[in-house]
């Protein structure tokens, strides 16, 4: 490709090409399929030992080590490394960056195809075809027989990354031991559909965006993604971290000002925007957010969740944490429930936190302990 | 001004100009000082049968009439209105435009003024001053001296109107007999500050704002506008409401489209967006939303909320509703706790209703039935 390229774009990531391509819930076929992921500790002779961590969001492959573009370490190190509840020194750990995602994998920022594969010269931009979490999640099924796995110890995953969860165990129930859905629903929400309807209706309304094709002047709509950012990272937190963490803390002197940042809850949701703005996609935003609203595991199902998981052998663990809203507690015990009518083997846990939705991804003691010891019983079982 | 006008601008408006000009918090001077305002009902002799209604950010003057621009009916006309709770038969009804606004009170569309309050051919955009709640509420009250009256029955608001009532019996106790803060705080919390923020960002990045000068080529920011709009929206409602009104509901077929708005709920908040740029300014937005950001009655007052009421004669009607988000109830008591605390004369209310922030504007028959009773009893002991 001859345009200007994001910082994101420059990177080589280690990926698997699969020339023959991925076929869509919407009907298109992305050919050839490319999957970028990265694996922590060792497959084990018999291959048993492999947990799929499925990222969320704004998530990608880098999980427990150094990210390429930001420096910063990787966004579940809390949870994926040596003597952390997934073990790497137990278990082999794969992560993929998700389908229209923009680290590596087939995505709007990777070079567009035609029908046999033939490189266009261009991003796919909105060009490339809608997504749903289950493509996603075929993808994934992809990358995990390249690597010779035929069963899969665990499939983990927070958020986004929890519907990835739920849908591998209804799609592939014969292919993993344990699923760990976290933070996350059989569903997204009227009210989530509509927060990402707003960072969608601010990326669309940047005049940098120019209908999705803002590579021709190597310009990005830094400002409508920013704005995107912002609001999505309000669901993220509690009221209460909010307030513990910013309150209503000034910056510096408490001159009424018009136009400056006066609050320090705002710079620092400006920040926010402005460095996501570096590592994201703004075609990429637009893809993922719509598969995440288009998740109804009871529609793909005849309108019954229960009906995805009926005579399942996995053990799942279900994880909510108390004070978030995005993905409120309430909708776990809905997930559950199903589960439970679909005689699953299924163990719950909210946890105590006032992190909100981000809790997932910081440090709880007691999620940790939950979920390693919930792997561990997994593997005992499977004999790894 | 030779400038195009918006929709708002081009309206005239019942209202009086005080000369001398108004001094706010911030040090400046908006001279002349100009409140446009309705009434409705008759002042009785006695002067003593009148109620200020504050409006909302949003609001306008128009409580019970048919809006002159929208032609849409009043925004509390379930309220306020003959054998309503606030009954036009038995009560002189009075609401202004806030300071700040764009219905025809002093505020960022309307013509700038030189210190001496010459007239400057250009709107004031952002050069209109920082404002305050009690600034809005020192605009009010020359309103109501010039109206002759030297005791308001009671002052009564939802939202940021409620901000206006709490700062109304903070600063003027001798003038008011009852007042009635409704879906409010003493405070704005840090996720509100956090929303509001979000719809900055939106309005600073849309190019047609132009740095607030949007009037120099008839332009308007409408597409950052709407998006500050549609965040807002969505924190007005409850998930509840939201899934009772749309759900996940699709709009026409479930194609898989990456453009098109595709669920219910997204067709409604574009729709909200796009109305609102038409009967409100950007400018005014920014204003106003920031005077709510800085409201913090304890921060007034020594740091402690219950020092803003210490001897109040008013008496107090507290109301919450139980799937407000916005203005939770765990935030009225806290006020109801500060009032007891200056042994202030308070009752509270909780309305269980799940149709979030809004519902104070809504058919709700319990919250109506105690607030007209609450009117009543502050009237008989009134002697009106």
């Amino acid at each position: 490709m001859t345009e200007a390229l994001a910082p994101f774009q420059r990177l080589e990531h280690q990926s698997v090409l699969f020339e023959d391509g991925l076929a869509l819930d919407c009907g298109a076929v992305v050919m050839p399929l490319k999957v970028a992921y990265r694996t922590y500790g060792r497959l084990n002779a018999a291959r048993s030992n492999a947990v799929l961590v499925c990222h969320a969001l704004t998530g990608d492959q880098y999980v427990a080590e150094r990210h390429p573009l930001t420096g910063k370490p990787g966004w579940w190190e809390a949870v994926v490394g040596p003597g952390k509840p997934i073990d790497t020194d137990r278990y082999f750990v794969i992560c993929a960056n998700v389908l229209g995602g923009c680290m590596g994998s087939s995505g709007p920022p990777e070079e567009m195809t035609d029908a046999e594969g033939r490189g266009l010269g261009r991003p796919w931009g909105t060009d490339f075809p809608s997504i749903t979490i289950r493509d996603m999640v075929r993808a994934q099924k992809r990358l995990v027989d390249h690597l010779g796995i035929g069963r899969l110890l665990a499939v983990v995953g927070g958020s986004m990354g929890g519907m990835q969860v739920l849908e591998w165990a209804a799609t592939y129930p014969e292919m993993m031991v344990a699923a760990a859905p976290i933070a996350t629903a059989s569903y997204h929400s009227a009210q989530n559909i509509a927060f990402h309807e707003v960072g969608r209706a601010a990326i669309h309304g940047d005049p940098d965006w120019k209908g999705g094709r803002y590579w021709e002047d190597g310009r990005i709509p830094a400002k409508g993604l920013s704005v995107a950012r912002m609001v999505a990272h309000i669901t993220y937190l509690s009221e209460a971290a909010l307030t513990r963490k910013f309150g209503r803390k000034l910056r510096g002197a408490s001159a009424l000002t018009f136009l400056e940042d006066v609050f320090e809850v705002e710079s620092y949701l400006r920040y926010q925007g402005s460095t996501f703005v570096r590592r994201f996609d703004a075609n990429s935003y637009l893809t993922i957010t719509r598969a995440m609203d288009y998740f109804d595991l009871a529609s793909e199902h005849g309108g019954e969740v229960a009906a995805a998981f009926r005579g399942s052998p996995i053990r799942f663990l279900v994880t909510s944490f108390s004070s978030d809203w995005l993905f409120p507690t309430v909708e776990s015990r809905a997930l559950v429930r199903a589960l439970n009518a679909a005689a699953a083997n299924v163990s719950f846990i909210e946890i105590a936190t006032d992190k909100g939705h981000d809790a997932f991804l910081l440090d709880e003691p007691v999620f940790h302990r939950a979920l390693g010891g919930f792997l561990q019983g997994a593997a005992e079982r499977a004999g790894v």
